[in-house]
């Protein structure tokens, strides 16, 4: 299932502008546009950078073909349509890779080039970046709470089906061990997991009543005694039972899905324990959240299943990135006017730690420029992606895992609270140096 | 821009179930699945259906490729994948029109066929569904708190690309005007619209500084008089001297992106007055949710901008429906365990209203046994969705957005309310009559 060219998940004012931009000629000054959070999402300590590696692929086919521009011949010019029809990036893109952490004002992702070939940029750049961060920076808090307990993603459900893929692929990022979406496998190899649902023990009913017996057969019969039981559709108790009777003490694993997860696990586990499937696992789900996991960490459930509060990135479904241009011909360009002033100038970043890991400091610097004798260890953070319209960049998931991995470590101890607080470190904006300013 | 099949957009369980139930033959019992909300978000007293539709689309391309049934090879047998590589949907589908409004227990959806050919839609009929409904019943607070004043959707940037599109469309039925969504527009005809951003005036920078002007001329001259001219990049009172002497006082229109925005449309409406521009109309954007819009009532906002809280749901990003198996072989089933209690048995709803047209109460009753006698106008709301296979409903999104004007219409007054409360009129579930409980 490939998709065709995202060129129309765009916003018409982009092609308008690019219009008028055609028209008095500054469509092909040389621009730097940038993406940043102002803030973290409220309470948020930390986020995590997901989407930049999709951002890149995507941008490989951004490309305008006849169907396209036909739906565009109603607004748009002869020009603009025969730039549209020949457009092709052959600027540079450059940002965090995926899974690395992200503050306030971190210039996620760069991209320059013209203003034409950036500005077309805008919408999938933000949608792209926005969701997957969201959804990563969301997933990250739950797989720091579950501590070292598996996660499973199964939310493709709870959310629009194309961005369940890209959900799953965000939390497998942030740590999650899979999920449950079989194109996300197919088309990323996040691994696929799944249990059962009620449906297949409601399913075994005749005209003499329910027979929880006989599903856990079939299903062993069909799956292996490896399989994971759903224990909660009739009464629990009996449904361990029934499970162990099907399967044996070999069991792999059963689900509970509803109740009070915690009393209902340490229940479950003394009567697996008591019927001898002492290596039978406990999956729990059901309305779990960062909190929640967290607040089963004393419970023997030894498997979280999450859906909801996963893909919708429990409480923030997007990480308000904004897409923001900073500078026109080498001369740093800022909105003035309100709240929302944002920073000119291209920029990179660097992280500071002290020599025993632990960040200080996220500093963001002109392009070029980076601060000297600042006497702790640095990372610089931003590293090139697209070369004059060619990708540069060959990451995978699995760095990016280890990327998140490592940067929980390298938080301070406050970092990883759950409770509302402020970024886990502050943002350092180095302005552009003198005569620079537009 | 056309997706693929989307059989993959599927929970792996979905598929292990299935191979569970060919195997002890299971898998033929003929079953009715349901889709419906347990509760509405908290605080919500309506929902507004959308999805049904769009899913019907997508069951009519619900095919296994060879593609599909290779990165499935790994864990079904051979007799499950040679079901899926036959894999066709045969049965019916009814339920709730796009547009109609919804309360706690409406059988928004349902599916009538094989357990085979059921169970593996529950993942794609959720997600779809989910979203959609989670969007349009967002965007109908808002269009309320607007009341005549227009809507335009324009928050794909904070959302995942393909949901962008879809939310776009979701929020058109609920009755914005259009969205900046260019593929909403292809695929779905609905009204692209568009002003623009503040990279087009920040472009027009030099080493003298900035030149606003320059920016509205050049967007004047290529797009027309008739244009939005963003006014608060700088100084917003200079902003709109320059618009007006860029466009002459035939200006389209002018948008405020920032600030308060009450405080600044009233004083750029007398600004625009002063120079004569009585028709230029203001656009106000800028986190604007439902609560901000209903706020600004007072004031000379003409056209509303939303963005972020539109495509995330306002507080509600999913709509937290089920899929739950309802009925086999004619034998009514529910989950016993918990709360999470359903009501078994196929069913059917209407929805009953005084003669002045507004509603008291949403019924589900047993498929084919409606109640009689309640001496009140009824409407029945499960219409036939697919019969056979086939799909039997020819829906546009204008009868969509009508539904809606008419739902809205037809709610008691304190429906309307934007204040948390109960659902505006009660569900009452009539049971299936005795003899027939599993």
């Amino acid at each position: 299932m490939t998709l065709a060219s995202p060129a129309l998940l765009t916003d018409k004012y982009e092609l308008t502008m690019l219009a008028a931009a055609l028209h008095d000629g500054s469509a092909h000054r040389r621009t730097s546009f940038e993406v940043f959070a102002r803030r973290l999402p409220e309470g948020r300590r930390y986020g995590v950078v997901a989407g930049t590696a999709r951002f890149v692929e995507a941008l490989g086919q951004f490309r305008f073909d006849e169907a396209a521009l036909a739906s565009l011949s109603d607004f748009l010019d002869r020009e603009t349509l025969a730039y549209l029809a020949d457009y092709e990036f052959t600027g540079d893109v450059d940002g965090y890779p995926e899974g690395e952490l992200y503050f306030p004002g971190s210039p996620v992702l760069s991209v320059h080039g013209t203003f034409g070939e950036c500005v077309v940029l805008e919408t999938l750049a933000l949608s792209i970046v926005n969701h997957d961060t969201a959804i990563a920076s969301a997933a990250a808090r739950m797989v720091s709470a579950a501590q070292d307990r598996p996660l499973i993603e199964m939310g493709s459900r709870r959310t629009h089906e194309q961005a369940a893929v890209a959900a799953a692929r965000a939390a497998y990022i942030a740590g999650f061990g899979g999920s449950s979406n079989l194109e996300a496998q197919r088309r990323y190899g996040v691994p696929a997991l799944g249990t059962s649902a009620h449906a297949f023990t409601l399913l075994h009913t005749s005209a003499a009543g329910p027979d929880e017996k006989a599903a856990f057969r079939a299903q062993v019969d069909a799956l292996g005694v490896g399989t994971t039981l759903l224990v909660d559709t009739y009464d629990i108790t009996a449904g361990v039972a029934n499970a162990v009777e099907a399967a044996g003490t070999g069991l792999g694993a059963v689900r509970i899905d509803s109740g009070d997860l915690g009393e209902l696990a340490r229940q479950v586990r003394e009567q697996l324990d008591g019927l001898g499937a002492n290596k039978t696992r406990i999956v729990v789900s059901g309305d779990l959240d960062e909190f929640a996991i967290a607040a089963l960490r004393a419970e023997p459930a030894d498997i979280y299943g999450v859906g909801t509060s996963v893909v919708t990135g429990s409480g923030a479904p997007t990480a308000s990135m904004v897409y923001k241009l900073v500078e026109v011909d080498g001369i740093p360009v800022e909105k003035r006017s309100s709240h929302k002033g944002s920073h000119g100038g291209r920029k990179q970043a660097l992280r500071l730690a002290k020599q025993s890991g632990t960040i200080v400091e996220e500093v963001v610097h002109p392009h070029g420029h980076p601060p000297v004798d600042h006497g702790l260890v640095e990372r610089c953070l931003t590293v090139p992606f697209v070369q004059a319209g060619r990708p540069v960049i060959d990451d995978s998931l699995e760095a990016a895992r280890e990327r998140v991995r490592a940067g929980l470590l390298s938080l301070p101890w406050d970092g990883l609270k759950l409770s509302k607080g402020e970024p886990a470190v502050p943002t350092r904006m180095i302005a552009p140096e003198p005569g620079r300013g537009a």
